[in-house]
């Protein structure tokens, strides 16, 4: 039986179109990662298993993580997430490391999921994060990051918003109104996390079980109405916990005032990760009717090193998957023609005499950085611009038998139609010609 | 117990150093690529294990391959080479796509190697092939792009050469000379394989078990003494086989006038994997005493869709390792200096005052892509400089409350050490004292 010429479940192949899009994504985020001074880091595709463990718990691990047995009998996963190994890193440097430390990535992940829209079973993610930055202010840089990314794409706060939270204000409500425990704080993280994806109905049952005294169940449904950070204020006030929200009144007094805020809404529903965040949290989201869903998120954590029993480091950080901005991008038709690739010149010959003028021309056009493809044997000559076209040059070098016996290339450029004879050993001409 | 900080055995974390120094190979083999109009393409990380069996063999993946059952009881392996999923991609294409293919790739592979220098089990490899490419002209390109790539890199051919042979120049050999059978024949290639690492005595011992006739092995150690072109041209004429060596002899007459030549050296033992190679094989080789090695290797190859049950389609294409080619370049002390990131301007302020107008200034340097590090606080004055150098600044701009109450910012350019005060909302000046 032949074998399968599809790619593995849940995976994608990048023929050149899909890998152009993909290099157009990956050479943005680069960019803004530049932009703000981020340096790059990358870790191993494997890790050990415990890592995920520790970071996670069992549940991940259990349904969600590609893991094995080496032949050395260690289990190791191919990692779901880049955090775990962030930590890692940033634990065994961050003592000799001037803070803060600003380090972004973008790798490939593997989560064992059924594969849908949005959702494949490899995938990279955008990961940018800072440690041990002065309170709020990390905060800030992050947000202005994700910001001035996705204007890089081209978007605007019609297209997006950043959904803002703090979970400094839910445990607070939590702790000192509804007096929850541990183990009720837990479950109505869920339910607020459902919040949106529910009934109202449905939302008030789970809600039920959970706070049974009416005022306080009043009082909850009061938070989830809050749809602006000055509404919510009013709401801290009132019941008298601003001071116990880690000064999230004032992380919003001060980002109030910079170009970021236009972007920010504040959203009570937005919790994260229960196991990890400890106070800011975000997440990018389209605005589309087609489309309404995360495309990026994040926040602070306090507490990422202690898994290797090192002293806290304050970070704040987002991550941002290739598969939902790409769905983002073409819902918004900011994709960008990338139809064709993108090269300067093609080398052509009409007979097989002009073959070694052209490899040594094509060599001397390499040289000097320019974007050369070598037509390797004799074409037509009817056939070179539909040919130079398919690939996307802008000009062609054209050697016949009659320009070589005078020892000249015409180079034909193809916007405007011009044409020059110049001498084919006259690499600086040509240069010239083709660069304008 | 805490969690070990170390990456999992055979793989490298990259902090951001080691990064630079990855990205800027990466970005040289990309350049390289786009000089010669390549185009980029990626798999998954994970394929079905029959495609390895199948092109491989059982040996390379019952020792050195990464592979486990899926939940869904399917047997699949990280990817330990690029070529299986080439191979599917193009057999998936090719009766589509314009002739020739010219594609490139850098993906990370994993193979279960017992650590030691120059190997590792994670590593990136450059990967470029060409597909139905006119005979040699196919060749000739792949070997002038190696040497394009060498030479990015700054070595020239005292540092390194192009060993090149064709495995039609040793069929000939054994099946006209020597009239091996097919199992002798592949014996006595391992033997060639070997011919340069072992000692005379154990060469001649290896060969003696193959071929008995005293005649046929002193032919056979002729073979293995040609060191040039023409000695090999001279012998296959003696022997009148130099018809059935599929043009070798018009590839030789062909690339000798090519300047790619200078680079290239004939090697008799130079035969490449077995069961895969039909062709011209090659590798580019270190001629450091310390490091004498290959560092690329590649050749053509016949029937690579024949798996596919897909017709015949003949490609040629190479590939080389970053951690070989990593050794190469510190042995030759080709890497450049990175020991710092490479950033513009860093943005810092002397007064809480000020926060708000380095909080702009900064926005507005990013959205003119200025690679702008915001200093997340107040800093001191005198700490400004041994921070902006560590960084890789080649400028700040300093924001004291004098300045701010008249509007300025002062632009310190650390090269020539100049500086100058300019409105701080006069980005355009600000940025063209920047680009000079």
């Amino acid at each position: 039986m032949a074998l399968s010429k599809k790619p593995y479940k849940g995976c994608r192949d990048f023929h050149p179109k899909e890998m152009r899009i993909r290099d157009y994504i990956f050479e943005k985020m680069k960019k803004v990662a530049h932009d703000f001074a981020f340096e790059a880091y990358d870790g191993p595709l494997l890790e050990e298993v415990d890592l995920y463990l520790a970071k996670s718990g069992e549940e991940l691990i259990n349904d969600q993580i590609y893991s094995f047995k080496d032949r050395g009998e260690r289990t190791v996963a191919i990692r779901p997430e880049m955090t775990p190994t962030l930590a890692r890193m940033v634990a065994g440097v961050h003592r000799e490391t001037p803070k803060p430390i600003r380090w972004f990535s973008i790798p490939n992940l593997m989560r064992y999921e059924k594969p849908q829209r949005g959702r494949l079973r490899e995938h990279w993610q955008f990961n940018a994060d800072i440690f041990g930055a002065q309170e709020h202010l990390g905060e800030i840089e992050i947000l202005s990051m994700m910001d001035h990314l996705m204007k890089n794409f081209g978007a605007d706060t019609s297209m997006y918003g950043i959904l803002l939270n703090d979970r400094r204000v839910v445990d607070a409500i939590f702790n000192h109104i509804l007096k929850l425990d541990k183990d009720e704080s837990h479950k109505l993280y869920k339910v607020i996390d459902k919040a949106k994806k529910v009934s109202p109905e449905v939302l008030e049952e789970m809600m039920s079980k959970i706070i049974t005294d009416s005022k306080k169940k009043e009082i909850f449904k009061n938070y989830l109405a809050i749809s602006s950070f000055e509404e919510l204020t009013l709401f801290l006030e009132a019941h008298k916990i601003i001071e116990l929200t880690g000064g999230f009144n004032d992380f919003i007094n001060k980002i109030k005032k910079l170009p970021v805020y236009d972007s920010l809404i504040y959203d009570p529903t937005i919790v994260r990760g229960l196991d990890y965040y400890t106070g800011v949290v975000f997440e990018v989201f389209d605005k589309h009717p087609d489309n309404r869903r995360a495309i990026a998120g994040g926040g602070s954590y306090a507490n990422l090193l202690q898994i290797f029993n090192e002293d806290p480091l304050a970070g704040i950080g987002f991550g941002m998957g290739d598969v939902t901005l790409k769905d983002f991008l073409s819902t918004h038709q900011l994709m960008p023609n990338l139809a064709h690739a993108t090269n300067d010149i093609l080398v052509a010959y009409f007979d097989d005499e002009c073959e070694e003028a052209a490899f040594k021309l094509a060599t001397s056009l390499r040289q000097e950085s320019l974007r050369t493809e070598l037509n390797l044997g004799v074409i037509k000559f009817k056939k070179v611009f539909k040919l130079a076209e398919t690939k996307g040059h802008s000009f062609i070098a054209m050697i016949g038998s009659n320009e070589l016996n005078d020892g000249l290339v015409q180079i034909k450029n193809l916007k405007n139609r011009d044409s020059k004879n110049i001498k084919i050993e006259n690499i600086e001409e040509i240069k010239e010609y083709i660069r304008g």
